[in-house]
């Protein structure tokens, strides 16, 4: 019989192999580029972006690139039907703020971070660099993006045994 | 040393067990409730209808519950931003229809499945069973829906090694 070079018997059940791999894999590997606008962009211009951009979330950022909040395309959609003047309401009327937004960190892993997507339900997390500002303050650099498409992606390479 | 009870050895590379076990696990067994309706329904009914729902796709079906259109979330989005009376304006005019639209069946790995989302840039397909009608045209009866949602939490469940 010809060696099995490069096999090697790992001494746990399938099943294991797959989630200790799933642990493994980073959000740092996989995230995406973040698309950021600023608080005072109207609506209409948020909507004009997340197509542009097509993503289906954007981030809402002060100077430095830091995290002040988030909107969906499902908010967005909302707010259009809303019947108000989506040319002159700024985003910073409708979107979600810190401290309620959830995120990831890029040395998370992508199984802790789609468990917060399941949990949470929503769509995307913005990737962020924590810091602690001179004043004890915290602050959320954003770094990248993290979405149900990743994982999708993820799941065709991994099936494709490539990974 | 003890027995390893129910361990065994694969002879398998751990990226293939991965690999195989993504191909193993059938869209039927991860599918959700699909979320349909009429063509003649208004976009302003379809917007209400998604959110009611919870869902960021819906499918446009005919008597029988055969597929003739999806709309995504985008869709909707892209439609209440162009000006038109969206109280008037029919689903059937801005849905995307058959034979455009991208479809699973029950039987199909959710890694194949998974491929299509990317490939094709959607976010959830509706699960079909295909008939030949009386005449030999194909008629497609929706039974369910499956998205990037699906894939995120079989991918949290995988990483639990409780699949």
């Amino acid at each position: 019989a010809r060696p099995r070079v490069g096999y090697f018997h790992s001494g746990k059940k399938p099943g294991r192999v797959l989630a200790e791999k799933l642990h493994q894999v980073k959000v740092g590997e996989v995230k995406s580029v973040p698309v950021v606008v600023p608080e005072k962009c109207t609506v209409y211009d948020a909507v004009v972006t997340m197509f542009i951009e097509d993503v289906g979330t954007l981030f809402v950022v002060r100077e430095g690139g830091f995290l002040e909040g988030i909107v969906s395309r499902k908010d967005l959609l909302k707010t259009t039907l809303g019947g108000q003047d989506i040319h002159k309401l700024p985003l910073g009327v409708i979107m979600t703020r810190m401290p309620n937004i959830i995120y990831a960190e890029p040395d998370e892993s992508v199984w802790e971070a789609a468990r917060k997507l399941i949990n949470h339900e929503v769509d995307a997390l913005p990737v962020v660099k924590a810091n602690a500002q001179e004043d004890g303050a915290m602050v959320f650099e954003v770094i990248g993006r993290f979405s149900k498409t990743n994982i999708t992606r993820l799941f065709v390479e991994l099936g494709e045994g490539d990974y």
